[in-house]
């Protein structure tokens, strides 16, 4: 049995989404976003968040992010996030295109978790010097790249700080579902209330294919996001295609079942990890990711077995495991025997 | 029954390319392009066109047409191009941005084909003159804004040009599949074969969902496309929506059939346009695209019957009509039968 | 004797700038603009033009112009300028630089001056379509390419359908004092009083060696030009040096003095070559530059005499001649002379 | 007496420089760098240099580098320089906005020079990893931002780890003569002998009023530099006031003469403060700056007795003293002078 454990935008998408996009395609229909369905999820995603808001339905969450970044920042400001944070690290410098040559300034902090007071001192360094990048937004990944989430009093103490300096926040939601499940609180607490101005609201590592919505609570940021999504080349002209698959996502809540699976999963994988002697839990998971320090010898173990998950980029021994919506029980199961038969013969 | 001929991207997907994006959504696959589907549509593009290639798969035409053009041009340069062209009208300034400021020159010329004597001028324009822009690739449209064609001869003309004065050519085939039924070549002969550098390889007009091939025949300018494509947020994750897409497409000549059909239809519908009387057709259509002059009151009697079309944004009484891989043969005969009865009546 | 009329970028500064700089140099001075002479001229500027402006020192009218259009215009937006405008055909492409790849959009008219009703209709084009650029602002040149002049009906003409459809107007005055001297109006009244926001002040082509200033009246403007201007390397760290030349300029009338000598050298050219058979004056003076055409053969002969202009751009026979402050009265005359005797002589 | 050692910035111009530039504003002469002296300032340099070079003339240091830097390295690629240098913490996002949004990496290391072995760790960092934007181009500053000189053996163990990479190497000669004479070689060892490709000139901080020369060694880099200064707006019309400036640099070793009183007054100052109990040099002064230590008090004490410099930005106490071409004996002995007696007060 092959499990991955790899990320989760290895899994395929769920047979709801398919089957809505199939639909989607049957007959004619206007194109860019001029389309039935893409006027129904707006309303979906604003009945979800109950509030007003904007929606810009994309295909990759990088652009979601940098097209959220470029709607806040001028060419001569800069984006506070944390210091691994995947728009410093993992989006080459699509923020600086999009932005027209802002800089990202990484805080660091506990769990991937921005240190509110780093985040203080830098929201007032150099203001008004125009030597310096002036703090212009501050972004925010929930989950965070470690695994962790932040909890509501986490999240506030950051808007707050923000706010107070007169800066939007943006959330990089790649994993909302999987964050708002752990929190178990509703949408609309953990963005607009929490002082989220615009989230990326990921949806493709949950269960679709290629789609994330843009969704925008403080109007007054989203003027020019319609220009900026064309410029950059994401405005799709069978629009269908990604708001079908949005449209299936938000339906009977297959957003939340499919982030019960991945986040049961993981707590599965956790609860077994911490059984084995010599596995260290780097970063205790509070959604679909743990990074954990294994002992010499079983992560190679391991590959051998077929399992495939991410070490080596990191310190020695740490791997990083996710799941997904469609990580199996068994393979699970599977995983954790195979570590502690390996321990045991070792 | 309603029967449009707004575009070829109101239609949806071919049955067989939405059943690839199913079969490639099952199990799991590495993310960002180093998928299986990914490497078959590679070897299936170079089969194609005979000759060894790149690919990068992008999800929009316009997103392949300015990655492109930035891999051509430098930011001071300028990309010479027709004044109807698309790039120059209908994608905001998506090639400003990918270029970083390059400028678009457009040319006058017949059927929105570019002067080949107005091109030469312009490609010894101000050469090594710090104050002016360098012409620094050309871009033409294979099929042209106005539904033409160029000759085989045609694109010589244009290439060798730009070749003399060592510039890249770049082609926008967002109808790529219908010009080349239209010409009965081979796909190698209307492009590398002709001076073509760069391709924007469309599919999504004629059968896929969203599913844009960069095809790159002179690889010395691909070096850097795999990170413009991530730094444009075009890297798609699960990469295999799209190329299972292509992959459909490129199989059992789906695309030809698709473009036949489209065609054919646009022969049928010419062919009955030319037996009404008041009827002008502007440029003859050689494709799946033509733009005619209607007599008074005979668009709004169309759309009174259902036909949607555009009109309205060119000269008194001109339409632009335009069939697609999905345009049924009913379709255009309850379109010439309601054209005739309108002219019969007054 | 060696007189040129190819441009007022030719002479070198007049003695008073010369002084104030050496002055400047003395001693010591904080940087960046927090010196005396810096508060001093924006203070002589703000009595110049009676009102309260913002003032950004640079030192070429390349960056005056194109720092002023990029705190006017979105990236996505386009600036409508006349087709044959400094800022389109002789700055390379500098505003795409700093304008983050917005669009300049050539508008015809005569003598080189906007045509308000093609400006006008420019305006309401393709508003709120996000595959075009938006029209932002509005450029004009006083005195303009051709040597002209806008009156002050006709930069009102300008300015109230930039204003009825919400755009800011930029004014490049790299011969403002020209222009100025040749309506015989107030600064004021060809400027903010005209619906006039920013304005290029132009000195160095009238008697300063490298100093312009941007003069912003319309200060919601002005809040993001000083970041801008450090950002594109403009902010001079010794920036007395500009401001002691602009100073200069400005005191005891200098501005004035230079232009009228240079203006009162164009119409004793321009008289003079009115009575020469054969040339032609293509548009009246009003300032300091003509072009006009010249027999067969004339610009050779003048050429040989050691008299330098431009000529082989434009039509057959087309020259530019242009007077600056320092252009000797015997030397206009010698001028005419030898294009007289050429005349005579065939 | 009023002294300052604020920056080597406040200090004016050196005679001779001012009579070049006033020489040369007499009579016309070809604009945009075709006249005579900018020719003559090439020559110069050349020999200087002892090579053949291209030389583009600016007026700031911020156009230099970020100049130079923009030639080095694409959108997608990373500048690696010193956490503490001039072109991350003093250019706003000049570098950015020139390169087209490449990114700065800061990289530490002891008195302002980069760690060759943590340099060396990021030339392999991610290479190929379309996540991740690639090192493109290292940066030094040689005086470093903290006083310190990179010996040539220092100078080689950095470029020989980027020609191993491939990556070009920059050098950010703000106060290049400061270390030339503290290192007493030639300049062509202290540059393309010692592998550097491309040297921002300076000048401005050491007798001239606004002049930098970008040199290039490398000329297959300076390919598209005259394009890139056009479109910064950094060409200027009147060239020769920068050229002569930089001609009476050159003249008599006036470069050598000012960074010798410069350097020597450092000495003097650094020799004297060494004297003074409580008083720490925190790294010790090879050029004409030094970062050093205050004992509580000293800095109001002294700002009383109307010495400027800064402090208040670094440490507690830190202060950095900087001297110039202009700096006077007696007002380094009057500085020691009262220092000393503040602490024999306390």
């Amino acid at each position: 049995m092959k499990v991955t454990f790899a990320s989760d935008n290895t899994a395929g998408a769920s047979e709801s989404v398919f089957q809505a996009m199939m639909d989607a395609a049957q007959g004619d229909a206007m194109p860019y976003g001029n389309d039935e369905v893409t006027a129904e999820v707006t309303e979906m995603l604003s009945a979800l968040f109950e509030c007003d808001l904007d929606v810009f339905m994309v295909s990759t969450g990088t652009a979601a992010n940098v097209l959220s970044l470029g709607a806040m920042t001028p060419s001569w400001g800069s984006v506070l996030c944390h210091s691994e944070s995947h728009i410093l690290n993992d989006e080459c410098s699509a923020p600086e295109f999009y932005t027209g040559g802002a800089r990202l300034i990484g805080i660091d902090g506990q769990d991937a978790k921005i240190d509110p007071i780093k985040l203080k001192a830098l929201t007032y360094h150099k203001i008004g010097d125009v030597h310096s990048c002036q703090p212009s937004a501050v972004s925010l990944s929930q989950v965070t790249e470690v695994g962790s989430v932040y909890s509501l009093e986490e999240l506030r103490a950051i808007t707050d700080i923000a706010k107070e300096a007169g800066l939007p926040v943006h959330m990089d939601g790649a994993r909302f579902a999987n964050a708002l499940v752990a929190l178990g609180c509703t949408p609309a607490e953990m963005t607009w209330k929490a002082g989220i101005d615009i989230l990326s609201f990921g949806a493709t590592k949950n269960g679709t294919m290629a789609a994330e919505a843009i969704v925008v609570f403080n109007k007054s940021l989203s003027k020019d996001l319609a220009f900026r999504r064309k410029r950059g080349g994401h405005l799709h002209s069978k629009m269908r295609l990604l708001s079908s698959q949005m449209k299936a996502y938000l339906t009977d809540d297959l957003w939340r079942k499919n982030a019960e699976q991945a986040n049961s999963m993981m707590a599965l994988l956790q609860d077994g990890l911490a059984t084995i002697p010599g596995v260290k839990i780097n970063t205790p998971a509070q959604a679909n990711m743990v990074f954990c320090t294994f002992p010499k010898g079983m992560t190679e173990h391991l590959t051998e077995q077929d399992f495939t998950f991410y070490g080596g980029r990191w310190g020695e021994g740490v791997v990083r495991l996710v799941t997904s919506f469609r990580t199996p029980k068994e393979g699970v199961e599977a995983f954790i025997h195979s570590a502690k038969a390996f321990v045991e013969k070792t």
